[in-house]
């Protein structure tokens, strides 16, 4: 029998460097799988249906809420985006882990499905640094870095709802305790309990 | 502030090699402290007060006993040994973490007492495998081996109980996965409770 694999959800503020950290993750765990979402928007330029994202027509998504195919979904302007469950169960079924970069609220909807999710919040070393980090991207204006921030401090309030925080400091220390957090969830004895020594 | 230590308890049947694992720990986490045990038995040979055990008698034994003064104790054969709870409480809150090898009715007790300590249980790659590491040290009998596998088959029905699980195949492997679970509960998110960033 395989042993069935870890759901990670990895969430944290705008410009905490979640994309950077998810990235040197899964260079390091090969046995880490990234989960492809489902969007509405249209294609850009380069990206490649089931690989950047599922992209499905406005009514094809209706339908999948209403059929509850969705770990989580949310609406972001004009656009919804969405985890399709299917895909995520049976790679964890075939024994790989999953990872999954989305908002709290999000990862909360997924805690809902799965509990057995294993939700990490991804912390700045401060607030400064979060600060320094988007005005830095140079990509936001000034009063939509404050707006990230505000934001920020908002979702920081369910991080008890979360079961591991990682303070990312350095990338290479904050990808090392991801890994010792994937590995413990792995002994963890309710992973034995059918057990035959 | 300092952040508090982690308490660690090691539990495992006979001959599973907790003594082999243990050693390999403390040498590869400079953080990790072993706990000094108190005892009625007199000291042997070689034996240092305070070093190996803390050595007294049986009257101090029963005082601390109603003072509520150890995490855990027990009766073997003639003599008594337990965990004074001062000691480990000091280490813990100057942030170092501490380690305690003992049996499965000890490691409940200490959780009963100390709720945040990670219960770890030792266990073997198969009963073959036991049972030829038990045979293969030449210190007991064949009837003391059966006797000890049928302990161990006792304890292994707490394993709910406890918080992980690490299977002894290879010392270098259970020891990384011990220090990942030592990693991974540092980030916890209710460590972060008081966080401000």
């Amino acid at each position: 029998m395989v042993e069935k694999g870890i759901l990670v959800v990895l969430s944290g503020p705008s410009g905490v460097g979640k994309g950077t950290v998810s990235q040197a993750l899964l260079q390091a765990e090969p046995n880490l799988a990234v989960s492809v979402s489902a969007t509405t928007r249209p294609p850009r330029n380069g990206e490649t249906d089931g690989v950047s994202y599922y992209f499905v027509s406005r009514e094809k998504f209706s339908l999948m809420i209403e059929g509850d195919e969705f770990l989580e979904w949310a609406r972001v302007y004009d656009n919804f985006y969405g985890t399709p469950r299917l895909p995520v169960e049976e790679t964890l079924a075939r024994g790989k882990d999953v990872l999954l970069e989305i908002d709290v609220q999000g990862g909360l909807q997924v805690k809902n499905k799965l509990p057995e999710a294993v939700l990490i919040f991804l912390l700045p070393p401060s607030w400064k640094e979060l600060e320094a980090r988007l005005a830095g991207r140079g990509s936001e204006s000034a009063e939509e870095v404050q707006k990230r921030l505000q934001w920020a401090k908002r979702e920081l309030q369910s991080l008890s709802l979360y079961d591991y925080a990682v303070v990312n400091e350095r990338v290479e220390k904050a990808v090392e305790q991801i890994r010792s957090i994937i590995t413990a969830e792995k002994c963890r004895t309710v992973r034995f309990r059918d057990l035959k020594i």
